[in-house]
Parts: structure tokens; sequence; C-alpha cells
């Protein structure tokens, strides 16, 4: 399935949890008459927020939405994409995390995973301007495989780790390279607010199972600037999954954010960094397409 | 004012919002008859979480506080204190912002604030365990002055910035030295589960307007290892609000560590650190004693 959040296009309307399914948005709500079990039924909110603290059952709403007739959903261009998880307890990154990436980088190859954070008050959804280029004129983008934790996981094995995915989702990790490295903390270059692209959904775990090899790609204003497979993570899912677990609890909702491949502008020889009104798209194979200009 | 979360011992209640005066807690919901204006009633909710975001006038509060019988309040000893904010949208930390502390950490006086993070799962009340021994050997005690914020907060100057701070709380930012320091980012030593204690109460502004001159302290089984004064830092709050606003939007709730002053046990030569058993206990001026045992 495909999970994401949304509002009517042109409202200010707090977003709502939908499912995608061919071109229309099937409100979470709407799904509410398809599904016989109470307690499901009763989980089901259409608050994102609350939507990730009483997950319901994934299977009950994928047998509604089987069911649910056409005239339920919301033709996808009437929307705008919210971003696919509103507020979580945690966004984690993990830094220098693909080996090509590591090198043009100048960094040493990590023995464990590097991780930082960043806030809500960066998320936006696809579609949505990137905001920023006020505050830096070092802005520069970083396509990510995401994962969305489904369940609470406290010190979990590497065998155990990927039962607790929800599903997989496309990051864009805009950095503000000047703020990021003017301080020995990366925190005030990686999360200003809307700098951080997540969706445009998230696919989840029973349409896709094995994250370990996918193609990541970004583009900008059309041109390919970053290309790989997830295959080439140092660290890989189910590693950084027990690893963080082990120091932190991971809640339903809560975004990991797995690393970048080469191919930055911040890289390149002289820099080639993001200008106002550049289109970046951010692409994994399974996942679909993320699109945001720079505002 | 002095407000906090609780909940009766011995129980496994969520945390309340409740407020403090003399030994007695208010539950806030208990102040609603006390409150004329409507809107401001039923703004007023139990619910930590809720609270925040829909903060009522303390103004209104204070009054009903002052209406409210004894008979309302809960005897102190009847209660267990939570963190005084459960689950903030940001927990905002300032590294190396004392000068004696850079100095015995072998740090350079910062040019600017140096930001990092902790995610809601280290929180901690007044008198709780802190955790962490398991996961580290090397868990490190600082005290610090943190802000709470009232008010939405987007770019605001050094001279507005007093406006949108609701009060003054402790923490105990409990450092993992080894997790800090084995990669460049210092998040995984920094939010182990239970490892920062917040509390006891949160001083609105009312009660303690000036924050720029307390006497601050950390003891160690009674014996001091940190004192100095907030008129020490390198940052002022006025001066961190404004940096930290200029780059993220602040909300209702969320906290801002200020930094620790010297004599943190990983600068000892050799390093004291924390060992089960130890009771740390951190106090600043005109907000009280903030104890917790290492579990």
């Amino acid at each position: 399935m495909r999970l994401l959040t949304y509002r009517l296009k042109d409202t200010n309307d707090t977003y709502q949890v939908g499912l995608l399914k061919d071109e229309h948005i099937y409100p979470v709500e709407a799904l509410k008459p398809y599904v016989t079990d109470e307690v499901v039924k009763s989980s089901i909110t259409s608050d994102p927020e609350l939507f990730y603290r009483q997950l319901p059952s994934l299977s009950a709403l994928k047998i509604a939405l089987e069911k649910v007739p056409e005239t339920a959903g919301i033709n996808k261009a009437l929307i705008e994409f919210g971003p696919v998880v509103t507020r979580p307890s945690k966004i984690i990154c993990v830094g220098v995390n693909y080996l090509d990436h590591v090198k043009e980088m100048g960094h040493d190859v990590p023995k464990l995973p590097v991780l930082f954070s960043k806030f809500p008050n960066a998320l936006i959804g696809h579609n949505a301007d990137i905001m920023g280029v006020a505050k830096s004129n070092q802005l520069d983008y970083e396509v990510e495989l995401a994962c969305v934790i489904g369940k609470t996981c406290t010190e979990v094995s590497e065998s155990e780790a990927l039962d607790y995915i929800l599903g997989y989702t496309i990051a864009n990790d805009i950095s503000a390279r000047d703020l990021q490295k003017r301080t020995p903390q990366w925190l005030q270059g990686k999360t200003l607010d809307k700098s951080t692209p997540v969706g445009p959904v998230i696919v989840t775990t029973d349409e896709l199972n094995d994250a370990s090899q996918l193609a990541i790609k970004s583009t900008i204003n059309g041109e390919v600037r970053q290309i790989s497979s997830t295959n080439q993570l140092i660290f890989d899912i189910p590693t950084l999954i027990a690893f963080i677990s082990n120091l932190i609890t991971l809640e339903p909702g809560d975004l990991i954010l797995t690393g970048t491949p080469h191919g930055v502008g911040f890289a390149e020889s002289p820099p080639r960094l993001l200008q106002s009104g550049d289109e970046v798209v951010c692409e994994i194979e399974g996942i679909g397409k993320l699109s945001n200009s720079v505002g």
C-alpha cells in the first residue's frame, strides 16, 4: 500500500492520512465501513500523529482498500501532498553511509554509524517548495532511502529488525553546507524550516519487502547528479535498526534516513549548489519520485 | 508559578499537568471552576502534550490557583514527578557554552553557538533513575539551565526573545562520553533512553523573570562537582533564542538546554564518572533541586 498525508489544494487545512491507489487518494476514514473488526475500526483516524500512535492493522486496511468504491476517492490532481509523517518523535539521519560519498566528502570510512538528527519543522511534502536559500548560500541535495518505523522497537537484533519497519519512503536531506560546517555539530545546517522533503508516499512492506538493492537517483533540472543502489550502504538497514534501537527506543512513525550516495553538489569542483528555482527530483526504485523546487 | 507533570506513586498512569503550590500539587483540571473566561477554560487540559499546544493563559491560571481550595490539591508526598515536558517537538542543546567548561574539555571557544539535540525518549523526571550504565562505561553529569518556549517563535530579535519564554527548569544533560565521542556527531551519546532528567518544575517567568545570573551547581553523593553562575554563559539566552529561531521555528513546549559549566567528571584526571547508585543533584537558584540516582 501507499500511505500519504494530503490536503485539498489551495487550502490551509491540516493534513489527513490517505492511501493512494491508481490515481485516487482514499481518506483512511473512508475505509471504516469496509473494516469488520471493531477494534481496528476504532484505531483508524485521519490525524497523522494519532494514526501512527494507534497504527491500525495494515492487512485490514488493505482488504478495505480493495472493497472501497472509487467514488470514495479524491482525484490525485486535486490534492497537495504533506510530509508522509508530520511530527515524528525522532528523525534520525545516518551520515556518510555510502562508500563513494565518504570519499567525495573527504571523510574516513566510519567504523560505526554516524547519527545526527532533524526536527519536524524541517519536513515538507512532495511538490512543496524547499526553503532555506535566504538562510544559506550553500544549499545542497541528498537523496536518501528512509525507513518508517511501525512498532515500538528496543534492543532488537539484526535478524528481527525488518519486522519493525512499516515501510519506505524517499527523503531529500537538504543540507546547508555553510551552516552545517561552521560548528563541529551538523544539526544547524540540517534542520532549517521546510528544508526536508519526504514522500511522496510510504510504500508499506507488503508491497516493498526488500529495500536492500534499489536503484537510487537524484536529478537537478533534469540532469542526473546522483545515481547508485541501496546495496552500496556501508551499514545496511537491519544493522542500522539494531544499532540505533540498542541506544534509543524507536516508535511508530519515527524516520530513519539512511544516508546519501556520491554526487552531492558540495563535492564538485567548483561546488554546484542549489539555486532558487532549481527543480530537484529524487527517485528510488519501487517507491517513486519526490519532486521539489527550491523556493 | 511552578508547572510540572506527575502521576500517583506506584501507578503506571500517564503523566498529568499540575501546579505546585506549597506542598500540594493542583491538577490543572481542578482550576477550571475558578476560571471565568470560557475560551481559557476550554484550553485547560491535563494532557501534557495538548497542554503545550493550546497553552492556556498563565495569568488566568495564576488567579485560579489563588482561589482553588487546598482540598483540591494532592499531597506532594503521594506523587511521582514526570519530565516537565513529555514529548517536545524539539530538544535543542547548546554545547561548550561556559568558558571554563570549554577550557576543561580542550575545545576552542566557539564563535557561534554549537547546537545538538536529544529526543523525547531521553527525558525523565525528578527522582527517577538515570539509565544508561548498561550501555556506557562513561556516563557523565552536566547541570544546565533550560528554557521552555511558550509561544511559536520565528526570527525574533534578541530584544524580543525573552517574551517567547514560558519559564525555566533544570536539566541534567547526562552524556555517555564513550558513545558521544566514538563518531564525529555527539547525538548517540546524548539521547539514551531515560538519560536526561528535567525538572522538578518549570518556574514560569511571572516568578522567575531574570535568569541571567543564577547560581548553578551539581553534587554527586553530596560532594560539589560543578559550581558557577548563569552569568558565565558565552551565548546568553536572548542571543541563543535569536540565533536558533533564525534557523528553526520554535514551538510551545520546546526545550533549550543552555550548556554546562566546568567540573564535569570526564575532565578530571583521572575521569570521575558516574557509577550505579550515585546520587546526582542539580541545583539552580530560584528553581530548586533536581535529584536522580544512577540506576
